[in-house]
């Protein structure tokens, strides 16, 4: 450990006001969405400028002092949590919109921007920019990035990776690559814009980017449907694309053990058809004319009821009725009011194996733990499904047993341990699952020769 | 040098009729689309699986012996082309593919596999691979990656990287990495497939990769538009991408300079509107629904012309139609019959500076030549445009001049100097005008992590 000289030397570098100490540092800074805090970091320091954030690094390489860089601390696999005797880097003063260019689509914006800022001045001129979380009120873009967010919009727009066309960062030693490319084409060299969108804080410290910006759909049509079974919801799925194309804009899937526990446990939810079917899909799709787009969403629907392939369906009828759709789907955000206990998990799987895969897990569940509630849902259309397992009395002890069937089967489906939501801390010792041990070597080869002394974001990932 | 029992060793290593020597290899083993073939390799090795490109650069490692991984030998950068005593690894006996799974809207394929082959195959199945360009029928989907193409559709569909969900590749120590993952979420570490995307075969070779399928289009409407100024051609863009979004996809501007001078030159091409304008755009949306579609482009365009940005349109009746439109754009293939000794460029800016950027570059050229003939051209909606430039009677003595003039340019208003042609051995002096001093010091590094012994395609890129 450097002696104290070295929070001095920082506050001297850096103003006063960037360097944070002791009793002057907030709960937020030591903890994050999937639970449990850590101690207090050794100092926490908000630069304000990119250049402050290289005078911060050239001061850790020089002290050998390992830092964890934090966004909005909304992740969910602990991966923004300093290790003891860390300092954090939070980029929550560099939360400025530089620029938005209408005419070339892009925008400007520092690192630590809430992603709903972002948003929101966009809309402002006409524009869209399509990344869509729950956590939107406080994630940051540099978050965003970092992970390799997906969210609502996905199966349309793309992941994070998709929305970047230029980032700048800063190395371990302090050294700045990259820069604002507005460039939808530029094949010189290597992309390392693409090697840090998902290296969550690991190989540099992302502190500005340049963000591709999307016209503002003016129409949207959405329907709740009941099916037979999964092989009807993927024909759905390529029909609709084939025939809505390339308006489908979500395609999210219910099995009827998610449908019917939280109908069940949720007043304020109704269920959208008379009946009960095996599997339920919220389809929407975006356009550009109201009057063509309805008129095409109802055609095309009306023939998958007639193929049989959707057994009912409901289309809403206006803004508030869609809503009452998405709030079915956007229940998990309630599982504390009647499962505080759950184990969740963030898979994927090629679309055509995910009806089997999920069919697995909830099998061997099922014979180890009869009683075990067991919903799946999610985002077919990217293959990426949440399965959420509550062992009614019996806690959280069976965590780890949960763990060990569902990654079973993930493996076996030659699927993926994390869809969205990255490795962290929380995924470490899984990675092997995911990944060969040649691709694992090469991912520390990459972090040696990026960051040497291993200073950045230390025990995440690998 | 390695003494001749290398040679025997990979004999005995691989099969007979995987290596070639001396008389036995052809002129297209070192020979390429950019001109001036380089001395034969000292080897050909032709590798049928992955396992067998693992025992070739085993075998080289040991040795520290260079190998050139080569495709289709299209490519214009000279990126392909063995240095004196390499091996040439030709990808061009791994070229099955393997699998087409529609409902999951992907196919596998080995590198070698030729473009069009995989064109073809996967819309026996009503599918579409969108990457798109003239050299389809001999480039390879491995060349594809190694260089991130371009070509026609990149303003819909994305480069190469976007088509790609898997790769398979071997690193120069025979370790195979990645593999045929088919999700389209997969947060689980660094994504090293975008890291070997573009990067010219200097980290690793591509043997396998997954590739993501689309629907077929059903519906498709072309017009060729007069304009008269850029800003029309802008808003033209940004309007088309709103009304018909997201079915643009072409957006092909032609400045009159090019226009003329082709019409002139190539008796089969015929303007396509009475008058002339400043300004030429090739609009193409595709759809599923022929009617309606048809009907919104032609609303589309006549509210354009209503409002004065579009001066004068036609629309094209029927396939034959479009491509007279088609034919023009295509021009380029014929330059060597009117300007045989013509410099050529491919460079991107952001979207809003390239009118400006290419005015700049026309105005530079002409101070200097009053009689250049400067044609610029390009894919507007990636903001990428080609500069053909001829000196009448002077053959190519001052391409080096011209070069320098358009690179000015290109790095004052912070441009690409390779939007999708790559740098190879061709840009290689120029990638300090595009990167800067860290990025390639920080792409050496990576280099060095993955291949120490600097034996993957040498020479190129830095």
């Amino acid at each position: 450990m450097p002696d104290d000289g070295f929070i001095d030397e920082l506050r001297s570098t850096l103003d006063q006001g960037s360097v944070l100490c002791g009793a002057e540092i907030d709960a937020r800074y030591h903890h994050d969405m999937a639970g449990i805090p850590v101690p207090k970091p050794r100092a926490v320091v908000r630069p304000r400028t990119t250049e402050q954030v290289s005078a911060l690094l050239q001061l850790c390489h020089r002290h050998g002092v390992p830092v964890t860089t934090q966004g909005g601390m909304t992740g969910l696999v602990r991966a923004a949590l300093p290790n003891a005797g860390e300092i954090v880097l939070s980029m929550e003063r560099m939360n400025a919109i530089e620029e938005v260019d209408v005419s070339g689509g892009v925008a400007i914006a520092q690192a630590g921007t809430p992603l709903q800022k972002l948003q929101e001045r966009v809309e402002q001129d006409g524009m869209m920019f399509p990344l869509d979380l729950g956590a939107r009120g406080s994630c940051s873009i540099g978050g965003n990035l970092a992970t390799n967010a997906g969210g609502n919009r996905v199966i349309k727009y793309g992941m994070m990776r998709d929305q970047v066309l230029g980032v700048e960062a800063v190395l371990a030693s302090g050294e700045i690559i990259g820069g604002m490319n507005k460039m939808i084409k530029n094949n010189s060299g290597y992309d390392l814009r693409h090697l840090l969108i998902g290296s969550e804080g690991t190989l540099a410290v992302i502190t500005r980017v340049v963000l591709r910006l999307r016209p503002k759909p003016t129409a949207t049509a959405t329907a709740w449907c009941g099916l037979p079974d999964f092989a009807a919801v993927t024909t759905l799925l390529t029909r609709a694309q084939a025939s809505l194309a390339p308006g489908v804009s979500a395609f999210e899937v219910m099995w009827a053990g998610y449908h019917d526990t939280v109908i069940a446990n949720l007043k304020n939810l109704r269920a959208p058809l008379a009946e009960a079917h095996p599997f339920y899909v919220l389809l929407e799709s975006v356009g550009t004319d109201p009057v063509r787009h309805g008129e095409a969403f109802e055609e095309f629907l009306g023939g998958m009821l007639d193929a049989g392939i959707v057994t009912d369906a409901a289309i809403a009828s206006n803004e508030a009725h869609a809503r009452d759709f998405w709030a079915i789907r956007d229940a998990p955000g309630e599982y504390d009011r009647f499962i505080p206990n759950y184990a969740a998990y963030d898979v994927s799987f090629s679309i055509a194996q995910v009806g089997d895969a999920a069919a697995q897990c909830e099998a061997r569940l099922r014979a180890r733990w009869p009683d075990a509630i067991v919903m799946t849902y999610g985002h077919l259309g990217d293959g990426n499904i949440h399965i959420v397992v509550d062992l009614p009395g019996r806690g959280k002890q069976d965590h780890d047993d949960i763990d060990a069937v569902i990654y079973d089967v993930t493996r076996e489906f030659e699927g993926s341990i994390s869809a969205e939501h990255g490795i962290g801390m929380k995924k470490r010792d899984y990675l092997h699952l995911a990944r060969r041990e040649t691709d694992i070597a090469a991912m520390r080869a990459i972090k040696a020769s990026l960051d040497p002394h291993g200073l950045l974001n230390p025990g995440k990932v690998f």
